[in-house]
């Protein structure tokens, strides 16, 4: 009795095995061509860096073949960047949008993309241009949904990065008979750096930086007559508030730089709807690295520039850029400007606590609006503090940061005076901490002075 | 007894499976967060077409998680591009360097890559640059195994192709005082028309494209004082030809472009020294949608173009550059150049069999010369064919083929005369095949004439 339930018992376990083996095999997926790729990538994810650094598949080492090291967060050192550094200075300079990272490290899974050697090794695609349908498509859905740009009937028009595109934008626009004057390039103070630097340093017979739009138009030269192309950055870097073209007429061009109108910064009060306007993808996503932009119309000298100034962009670049915005709209982009949004209103909720508790320093005021996309009145969580220095002696408020070990940028910079610093709020966490223990520093400081 | 085999047996049999499964979980790869991409990767490689064409994973529909379609070589349509268009004109006109991949379809796994959304979100990599250190690593280590560039205490710069970076040295060069006249941008006959195009679209206040080298050698404007920028391109495109710079003097500048100087297409005699020399991902590769150049000097100047004109490289072109050029690197080249040399050779063969019968076109002839690389004495195997038409009333070469359903390059885009056309040679093997076919028709019919 015992020997039958013996074999009775093994021979079922044999057949559940052999089930098992069976279904096993014909299910498990086998990863064949891509499994090389596939380890480096989940090792290098797998190095753990205490959340206060990555390691990365293209780390230094990697191509003697070793695992690739922590790169460690600003303050940060040790192999797994578990030790913080005394005394170590923040960096709240550039505007490098990582506050978006711990999304992007959740949807590791959906937003991954693996290339071959072969991919798209020609200059054009099939229907003979630069850019991708389904990327182009994509983009025109990623506006419908968020509702910050009318698409249709557009050209759409992509750049190694709005910086690219801004200069092709502004070129475009500058084409006059070369007997003509050159084009004046202005912007309402305080603004974006950029324009300035691009204008100056790519000398262009056919324009000329002229600063401040309210200025010119006060100024005697303001004439009707001179070719004029205005930058309005909406909402503004530095300050984050929406803003309006200053100049009208028929000799007035406007290029409308759209890279901050996103749920994350600002209430999305009306489609953009201009003949001109850019995106960024760094302030879209959080690809710094991978820029793209989009504009509408002055579509063929743009598309010149940018074949002319680099040939286009990169086709891994243009597929990351294409999965990555899968994953933004696949959910209408809830999840994305949710967390986005969340964090920045955290953030400014933290700071206005803080400068609420100073009167040396104060911070720029918006009033809520009413959102078309989170169909709710918000308050704006721009990128950027625009703080100014309250007291007579306090001048320049960028050295009196600097001295309690915070880097900003100088108002200088935007036009602006040196009575003001931008604050980048959308840099990783650990360095938004950082800031915010210093700034209690600084205010407290400051406090004992009052 | 039997009952007792039975009962051994089935026992045994059971510890085999429990081995066999122990053991294959403990060894088997498990994939995780990599799967989807993995997935999508070994689909669309796995899509058939006929082997006149290939499916990707950013194919038209892939938005919508349709399968990607074949996208067909030129002449080839149908589902799986077997159908064969007749009457189809040729492509010979761009260099689109789809000759090498076979290569990289052989080398699918060793130059995958996978990079998920996380991937160095930053503008700047941990040293504070906008460039991966593996990969400038990567780029010495190719031109040190090539021996085609030294790079001992050279700065090596990255642009978003060299076609940036040509700008961007040009820009470099031209700065002077603003008082001066413009510098004037030179080449000699026949040269790439990018040069002329970007000084023209540019047309910045310091720089004037002023044509042929020679020309400039020869007109009293020569004058030892005016400032000049002549480009050597060698081997030269459209040509072939090892070119060397035709001006010297304290007012003269340099740039060497040094794109086609790969063993595929020519000798490589002596490692460039220059104090500025481009060199081309596209023409190294064959990547034409991710390019790449180096450089060496007036670093600063040109660093600062590629921010303000793009903001740097991509980070997952950087990533994919660094995986492609460690596959060309990791057995010295080997592989690749004799790969790409042997096919460019054969396709030199059958064209020259080819020309050899016909009095109207001749091609350009070349020396073998010594080639450090291959070490022995080999043929020049140049990207074009620079044609010329004989017959004194064949003035218009480009209109010749053009009814003969070839499409070249007319040699008046290089400066030169219009009884030149340039075919390209590195295109596809279908794009070569087909151009064979075609020139045969016309070579046997031009032969009727004679």
């Amino acid at each position: 009795m015992e020997k039958k339930l013996l074999v009775t018992v093994s021979i079922i376990l044999n057949l559940v095995f052999i089930i098992h083996i069976l279904y096993n095999n014909s299910t498990t997926w086998n990863p064949t061509w891509t499994k090389r790729a596939t380890v480096e990538a989940e090792t290098a994810a797998s190095v753990s860096c205490s959340g206060h650094g990555r390691a990365y598949v293209d780390g230094l080492g990697s191509l003697d073949g070793n695992k690739p090291p922590c790169e460690c967060n600003n303050c940060y050192t040790g192999n797994d960047c578990s030790l913080l550094l005394q005394d170590c200075p923040v960096d709240a300079n550039s505007g490098d949008p990582l506050f978006l990272e711990p999304f992007w490290m959740r949807q590791a899974e959906r937003s991954a993309v693996l290339v071959s050697g072969w991919h798209r090794m020609s200059y054009i695609y099939q229907d003979g241009t630069s850019v991708s349908k389904e990327l182009e498509k994509v983009i025109r859905k990623l506006h419908g949904v968020v509702g910050n740009a009318i698409t249709e009937n557009r050209f759409v028009i992509f750049g190694s990065g709005s910086t690219q595109l801004l200069a092709a934008a502004v070129h475009a626009l500058s084409f006059i008979e070369s007997s003509s004057p050159p084009a004046r390039l202005l912007a309402s103070v305080p603004f974006y750096a950029m324009y300035k630097e691009q204008a100056e340093f790519f000398d262009s017979a056919h324009l000329k930086f002229e600063g401040d739009a309210f200025a010119w138009k006060k100024s005697e030269d303001s004439d009707n007559v001179t070719q004029v192309i205005e930058v309005v950055t909406s909402p503004n870097n530095p300050d984050g508030m929406l803003k309006r073209a200053v100049l009208q007429g028929p000799n007035v061009k406007t290029v409308h730089d759209y890279a901050y109108y996103w749920p994350y910064f600002s209430p999305i009060t009306v489609p953009a709807d201009e003949d001109l306007s850019l995106f960024s993808l760094s302030k879209t996503t959080g690809h710094a690295g991978s820029r793209f932009g989009t504009n509408l119309s002055v579509y063929e000298k743009m598309k010149r520039y940018v074949t002319l100034s680099s040939m286009g962009v990169s086709r891994v670049t243009q597929l990351q850029v294409l999965e990555l915005l899968k994953v933004v709209v696949s959910d209408g982009g809830d999840e994305i400007f949710s967390f986005g949004y969340e964090t920045l209103k955290k953030r400014w909720d933290t700071l206005n606590k803080i400068f609420s508790m100073s009167n040396r320093f104060s911070l720029q005021t918006t009033k809520p609006e009413y959102c078309n996309y989170f169909k709710k009145v918000r308050d704006f969580t721009p990128s950027y503090a625009w703080v100014k220095c309250e007291r007579v002696e306090d001048t320049n408020c960028y050295e009196i940061f600097r001295a309690a070990k915070i880097t900003g940028r100088s108002g200088k910079v935007f036009g602006s005076e040196e009575r003001f610093v931008r604050l980048s709020l959308i840099r990783s966490q650990d360095d938004f901490d950082h800031l915010i223990d210093m700034l209690k520093k600084l205010v407290s400081r400051g406090a004992d002075f009052i």
